[in-house]
């Protein structure tokens, strides 16, 4: 007989009555005299199928309801339709054979385990309802991501992980060698001798493909990145980690209101997929981490994104200074407090900050009018803050190298960065999601540990 | 007026007459006596369009006339249908605005440039026919593996970067660290204090996310990885990159006729995207790189693969032994050589070639009853050879540990993989697809460096 995948018994449910084959591992066992019941769960689908076992039918009762938990299992049977019951169908067993047992020694016992104790063990927590959950959404949320700029004339870009150079000075960055680090051979005057490294020079780890999605977009006019990036930050905290994924859009022929109203369409997007989708893992998060979720996925879906610029911001949060950690005016960086007091206090809904002062973002951001804020904007959303920071690119050469001047950049680093103004220069914008702040936003997960599968955080792993 | 971009005027044409608004870079500007041609292209897809304009219509016709290639425009006019024509609509200008200038200097002139010229400038030559259509090529076959699989039930899983550990004993891996490399920490005992690096251990650069993916596996049923890999490989082929992409899939519930099965889909599914989402693209590989390739991958797409084993592979290339550099016999591993007399001459289609001798294979390949041999698989390819590697798995604890011992491997480095065969094991298989290396197979073109946008090759970028 051919296996059915537990998936299928769900999307196109066989009559009643009808045998079928399906492996699995189990999540439960329970015996009730003479009947047990098996939780079964193939990782095709979240929902997990009822086995039914009778002593009365099977020589093996015995040692099928005394299996540990995760024992893997090939069950034939036949389907029941339940309609009076929580679960739609049940299998009830001919056969029931152990593929792979699994002892009292297995350390993911059915007591409740903190996320903490899993993390010691990635390898086996995605068979938990959490990280199983977890892992599915995330895998959903690349899909829908996949699609929404396929469906929208992006090109899919990878640029490079090995850089020479860093894209916002941010200097956080990995070093990549094949040198002995027992025995760097040095120059005459004691540097290390690169031209012994692979590369024959010093390569780092990149922290942004934005400026090479750039010149991507020069040629194929919409494209994205969504590859690994990487900082070396000395930071302990629940929303930072060394190694993550990040999705970076750059648009030709694009403005700020063009790189808003595809952020904006884009996380829509994502959203009703996953509440398409996802209803399962999503009902799982809601009743165990964040009662609001759903709700306030929906409301993000169906809301019309808020704007306002910094300037008229800080006015609305000057006045809520006393509710405040840090005090705002003009000129500060607002932070994570303020961010979610103007979305959640204020607007009740995702919004985007505008126009920020030039001082305190990135050089390659378009100079407004004003000569003191530049057309970027982040896209704040309730319960988190910031979700999303983007901008319209300085595409003036004079302007953009008299602010690298003013910064004190090395202009001979980035001529070709350059180059991309001096030939067929266009207006361009675009922005960058982490996707791991993306899937705790969807989930309400609290921490990053626990939304990679192998996370790289500061201090080891 | 809003802009229309190029690729809807072919997808949705407008009525004859129907004004629009259209941006884009000029490939060629040709001035024909007041009266002026522009072939225009704004990424959105490969074909140009072209503009016409006249002296009699436009104030700064002499301006437009002498503009050099990829100048950006913005233009305004008619949409004329020219059935008699090759292309099916042209656009007469009203008016034609230079967005961003493009002089004399530009280095990409319409001459005829090698391919050698243009890698020294990733950042430009995504301009060009050639590397315009291989990113797109690129971007359209990453989504086609997104949607095989996830119309399959598998979950796309990100795998760790990251690692302590090596694969395969490879060993040519890419050392990650923030010690400062002028000063490098020791301990008391003369080695490299790693207590001071960021990890507190060496760490390198993944080489292969197969065995996390495995984890996963066995608790998400299906999965696949696709991301950046490593390879320290002192090696100057056309074939190898130190940065590449890898497509790795993973299934439970699987033997080795499930990969071959599940791999003959994916190239199918690929081929078919690519010749009904890039014709164009194709068609220009087909003229300038490779006079074979369409009717190569419609011959691919629509036959059924061979299968024979290594034994019979071997006794077929033994006859043959005159026509190859390397003589083969039982127990050498097959080259590059064999594989496409195999695949080109023996069976003129794509085959796989099974159950290789243990010793020429990975310590994690399953062994077949003969002892001798392992469920392994290559998909051999016509006009490159070895396309995918794969295998099914080792799923018996004592089979696994007593090959892993007679290699002389550390257990203690693998506990955790182990542990997938404590803990309800299953049989399961997987295989491994090189990104790049597909690419090349469906655009003919014969050197990694022009696959991949910012090539990282041996001695330098």
């Amino acid at each position: 007989m051919e296996r059915t995948e537990i998936a299928s018994l769900y999307t196109q449910t066989p009559a009643d009555g009808i045998e079928v084959k399906v492996y699995g591992w189990a999540k439960t066992v329970r015996d009730s005299k003479n009947i047990g019941f098996i939780s079964l769960t193939d990782g095709s689908c979240y929902k997990p199928v009822q086995i039914v076992f009778e002593a009365a039918k099977l020589a093996n009762y015995a040692e099928i309801a005394k299996s540990g938990l995760y024992t893997s299992f090939e069950v034939t049977g036949r389907l029941v339709l339940t309609p009076q019951a929580k679960q739609p169908f049940e299998i009830n067993a001919d056969t029931i054979t152990v593929l792979g047992p699994c002892g009292p020694e297995y350390p993911l016992q059915k007591k409740r385990m903190s996320v903490e104790y899993l993390r010691t063990m990635p390898h086996l927590r995605p068979r938990t309802n959490t990280f199983n959950a977890a892992f599915r959404v995330r895998g959903e949320a690349a899909y829908a991501l996949h699609s929404f700029f396929h469906e929208n004339g992006f090109t899919y870009v990878h640029t490079p992980i090995f850089t020479g150079s860093d894209c916002e000075g941010a200097g956080e960055m990995f070093q990549v060698t094949t040198l002995d680090l027992n025995n760097v051979p040095k120059t005459e005057d004691g540097k290390v001798d690169y031209t012994k490294d692979f590369f024959k020079r010093q390569v780092n780890l990149t922290v942004s493909g934005q400026l090479e999605a750039e010149a991507m977009a020069m040629a194929l006019g919409k494209v994205y990145t969504f590859g690994p990036t990487f900082r070396a930050e000395e930071s302990y905290t629940p929303r930072h980690a060394a190694e993550f994924w990040m999705i970076e859009p750059e648009m030709a022929f694009a403005d700020l209101n063009t790189y808003m109203d595809t952020a904006e369409a884009m996380i829509k997007y994502v959203i009703r997929h996953l509440l398409n989708t996802c209803p399962d893992e999503l009902a799982f998060f809601n009743q165990f981490f964040d009662k609001g979720l759903v709700e306030r996925l929906q409301l993000v879906e169906s809301s019309e994104f808020g704007r306002i610029s910094y300037t008229d911001a800080v006015e609305i949060l000057k006045k809520n200074n006393d509710k405040f950690q840090y005090k705002v005016e003009w000129g500060t960086d607002i932070q994570t407090e303020h961010e979610r007091y103007l979305t959640e206090q204020v607007f009740h809904k995702p919004v985007f900050v505008t126009d920020y002062p030039k001082e305190i973002k990135s050089f390659y951001m378009r100079m407004n009018d004003d000569g003191k804020t530049v057309a970027a904007a982040d896209m704040l959303v309730p319960g988190i803050g910031e979700l999303i920071g983007g901008s319209q690119r300085e595409e003036r050469l004079d302007v953009l190298t008299a602010r690298m001047d003013e910064l004190g950049m090395r202009r001979s680093d980035y001529e070709w960065y350059l180059d991309l103004r001096r030939f067929g220069s266009v207006k361009h914008a675009g922005y960058g999601l982490g996707f791991e702040r993306l899937i705790m936003y969807v989930t309400g997960i609290p921490n990053i540990r626990d939304v990679l599968p192998f996370p790289r955080t500061c201090g080891g792993f």
